[in-house]
């Protein structure tokens, strides 16, 4: 059945417009905003230096999050200590290891540090409409991660409106923390029309996080107000990093 | 030390040459080079049905494996049973796991019936000259794969000259059984001058596969010629199979 999700959207755009009418001026706005960014930096070439750069700024800015591969979250984890949260990938960024694989991914990067996951569904299950089977994984993987967040990338630019319709359902009956447009490695990332469709569809405990293609402030206010409370992306630090200099 | 190639080169272009000049017609050249091709899908979307094509097709054009997602190992292996070989992916294609994940990612798939095994290389670790620790993720790998295959994928497009020569000496120290250019989900793919460096610097042990961008039998008979012994690719077969029809 499909749930459909008012609580948090409401909540989502009661404050996107309280603030909008309350904030002296947009720096306050855009602080505000990065709270709600998972700093993100996932590129196969990343170097430590990189990765560290990207927990300073998380820091400084006070991000929800960086978002780093696997292989970096313990390094990470022991370089932020409690000043930021750590989420990783899992089975990122195709999506089709077996859950056995992706049970042990996640398992192996909690013992690792990390606070959040991101994790990928099976696509091609969901092209063959293996409903259970896609629900049984997340509802395993939920179970590992206990109290953690977990969020589940359905790789919208992949899916049918169908489709999407129906992950809407099976993340919210899974009991996953978040359901997430886009893991930035496919055609394209997270678009209006996608979270606002997840709005209406996802059940009121099921938070909904933008990734991919993230461009600016003006992006990132319009997808808070159509009902996001997280946004993956790098873009928006930078931003700010460089309005700073 | 790198140890320069030269054993299975002369062997590969010997037998190309020898074919080239043997064969009376094209199509008994094409039917060799078919069974040096991984007959490969590893689209995210790909559903069963397409799957199960590609094992059709393998078997009935006598390719070397199908290589496929780790989720259809398993039901791959029971409906080819011994017509067929598997092949499948680790840590693929961003690489970027942890080394236990992959690791038990490879004792998974090898459980499930996989034959053998491509993995991916920690493309940042290499960048971070970590050459100790990507040398010894190969050889763990190799361990768990005892006498099967193992591929290592080492995204050229993302590495400098010196880089891909490193690699050379890495794979070959490690002990692996094939250097492979590309995943076939970054910026680029196989390259001849790639497969021409390859074959001058890895060791007489280890063998090329050419993957990602192969276009069709004039690129596959160039590829060989220049050293690689593998092809992974779905164009070869679906070239053949239009002829046929």
């Amino acid at each position: 059945m499909i749930v459909q999700k008012e609580i948090n959207v409401k909540k989502e755009k009661k404050w996107y417009t309280e603030r909008k009418n309350k904030l002296e001026d947009r720096k306050d706005m855009k602080t505000e905003i990065l709270n709600k960014v998972d700093h993100t930096l996932l590129a196969q070439t990343a170097t430590w230096e990189e990765i560290k750069e990207i927990c300073d700024d998380a820091i400084a800015y006070q991000t929800a999050s960086v978002c780093i591969p696997p292989s970096y979250v313990k390094q990470a984890k022991e370089y932020v200590k409690d000043k930021m949260k750590i989420c990783t990938v899992i089975g990122f960024p195709n999506g089709y290891m077996t859950t056995k694989a992706k049970a042990f991914e996640t398992k192996d990067a909690l013992e690792n540090g990390a606070d959040e996951i991101d994790m990928v569904i099976n696509i091609g299950m969901l092209k063959d409409k293996k409903y259970e089977e896609i629900t049984n994984e997340i509802k395993k993987i939920k179970e590992i991660c206990e109290n953690h967040i977990l969020k589940v990338i359905i790789e919208t630019c992949l899916l049918t409106r169908q489709e999407k319709i129906k992950m809407c359902e099976i993340v919210t009956e899974a009991g996953a923390d978040y359901i997430k447009t886009s893991t930035g490695f496919s055609e394209a990332g997270a678009t209006f029309e996608d979270v606002e469709l997840f709005a209406k569809y996802v059940g009121k405990n099921v938070k909904i996080k933008a990734a991919g293609g993230i461009a600016d402030f003006d992006d990132a206010e319009k997808f808070i107000a159509l009902g996001a409370s997280r946004l993956g992306t790098s873009r928006l630090v930078k931003i700010i990093k460089n309005e700073g200099k």
